[in-house]
């Protein structure tokens, strides 16, 4: 603590991403939800392409060859498309541009662990809707929490659960919450999620953010959007340009640009992560774990013989890194991010192991 | 304008960053002050290493190599150094971190003209100190604006000036304002500037900032740093960590890492470039421009019989971009950025003929 610190910050509890090990141990990372397949050769091509003396010049602070590739990615005008560096970055713009101190935003019990360490910084105030018995968002309950609020924000599917809201109760939200602005963040939607990119034009209050970071493999380049109409877009422009201006640097718009236009490329990954997902939540279910439905690049499993937070460290032992959270009513569950077939193998092969041997010792805890 | 603004948001008057051409014209390109030599081809050639498939995954949210670097080059603990997207973003997380609204911070009235845009987003309230008739900035007077004050603020040297001020000063300033913290903007000093890098262990009120967009040749890869006690540091890693966890992406951290160990490289252009501020300077002095004596990579130029606004225009029509701010006191002047020779030669010649003609036409305006 310093003195120089301001009251706001002395309070802050920060985000804690998770582990990026830094030793040379050949990790199978199951705990951060990156993808198992790399990036698009040709954006790989158009990065070192843009790597060179005009490094010296600063990036085009609009983004702009990156908002017109994903206006026609989705059918929109570049003027409903902002683009910033990762999709966190854009959660805190929106955040700065659309709530404020005078109403609460609602967002679910269980999500991102993001939202509140955002609500906190920004001196915002949260109202939270409990999830489901089966980790599934109700609409009418999230209805109900934002009349009078100041803004909804859920992730579709949501994490950590990778849980679903399909459409039609979306656009139950957007419809009966028009007062307010209802922004979805599609971190995951790719795998098998349903996107609100498509109601962009029908709802003035939507903001549907993504992100590179998953579906395209490029976590380590931080590149993320968001969807809505031009006078949203508009808006989060004026707080980009009241902090940052350039926010993207020239490597990284290049490298996007091309992976949007490698639909080939990321549908391969996108397939083979889905499959890989469902054998591995049918062969888990086998063994006893209990998963909810998952439309994203990871599931949920917890097992009821088995302590979430010793198989964490069991799994880490044998070189698999997962996720746990220390919260209510997910304490009980591991987040496992979808990798290969191979590492999948491997993730059951160790899980299998730990019960038999539960089984055998009978269930110390 | 939208209904979903919040207040703050629909009041913003945003930052204006200067014009990046985007058409095909060979343009000399004076107006944002880049560096006119290519970044360390070391630094590009561990950006080329760097690029692949790793960028997968998320790059370390600590940037822990790079600040490794930047203590060593500092002769600082990485627990000195802060690293982020571009000096732009530090100055704002510095504004979220060390101010707030209940004492006004303090900076020049001539200045970077992103300090009142940070003010008024983050509800900041400022009092600007006027400089001296030579442009100069007075620390007595700073100090005495200072009293009672939540924070001081300047570059060094100053922007769009180009005039430093001598470490002597900046300890009185140090000394004298040991309540608040002193944030240095650095963004220039390379060329010229004395640096407080060298007094952080003597004052825990001291941030540094700097950027590796000017005298590293990297605008467009976005990287810039702080220094300073490791209490302040650790201030700037909360609000980070509140607000976008992975703000330097793979390649830039590789690239800048690298940048900072080429010193020959840096010391090369950084002496080219104050070699033709001087001589340009000189040769415009000769021609009747009041030129303020220049301790960056621009300076600021106005002649008593030209309009520096038509000037402007008038290079702009010759291929050559320059800045004018259309600010009291300093509207007389244009902010040109120190090119190569070669572009410095076309320069003097352009603003030579234009006096030829204003002489010759008589001076209208």
């Amino acid at each position: 603590m310093s003195r120089y610190w301001n009251d706001r910050v002395r309070g802050l509890v920060p985000y804690v991403p998770g582990e990026q090990p830094k030793d040379e141990r050949d990790w199978i990372k199951l705990n951060t939800n990156e993808n198992p397949y790399p990036p698009s050769p040709s954006a790989l091509a158009a990065i070192r392409d843009a790597l060179g003396d005009s490094l010296r010049l600063y990036p085009d602070p609009d983004g702009t060859p990156l908002r017109e590739a994903l206006a026609e990615y989705y059918d929109l005008s570049p003027e409903e498309v902002f683009v910033g560096n990762g999709s966190d970055e854009i959660l805190a713009f929106a955040f700065m541009t659309f709530f404020d101190s005078a109403r609460p935003v609602v967002f679910p019990d269980i999500t991102y662990s993001f939202y509140p360490v955002y609500a906190a910084h920004f001196g915002i105030p949260f109202r939270t809707v409990e999830l489901e018995e089966d980790f599934a968002l109700s609409a009418d309950k999230l209805i109900r929490a934002a009349e009078g609020g100041g803004g909804i924000l859920f992730p579709n599917p949501n994490a950590p659960t990778g849980v679903g809201l399909p459409l039609t109760e979306v656009r139950k939200i957007l419809d009966r919450a028009d007062d307010q602005l209802v922004l979805i963040d599609e971190a995951y939607v790719d795998f098998g999620g349903e996107t609100a990119a498509g109601l962009i034009r029908s709802y003035p209050n939507l903001l549907v953010v993504q992100t590179l970071s998953k579906s395209r493999s490029f976590a380590g380049l931080r590149v993320g959007f968001a969807l809505g109409n031009a006078d949203l877009i508009r808006g989060l422009e004026r707080v980009k340009h009241s902090f940052n201006s350039y926010t993207l640097d020239r490597l990284a718009l290049a490298g996007a640009v091309a992976a949007i236009r490698d639909e080939a490329h990321f549908a391969a990954a996108r397939d083979k992560i889905i499959a890989a997902r469902e054998r591995t939540i049918a062969a888990l279910r086998e063994l006893g774990f209990i998963i909810p439905p998952s439309q994203a690049n990871f599931f949920m499993a917890g097992h009821p013989q088995l302590n979430a937070r010793e198989v964490q460290q069991a799994l880490r032992d044998r070189g698999i890194l997962v996720r746990h959270f220390a919260k209510p009513r997910i304490d009980g569950y591991l987040r496992i991010t979808v990798g290969t077939d191979e590492q999948m193998d491997r993730l059951i092969a160790c899980l299998r192991e730990l019960l038999l041997h539960e089984n055998r010792t009978g269930g110390r805890s």
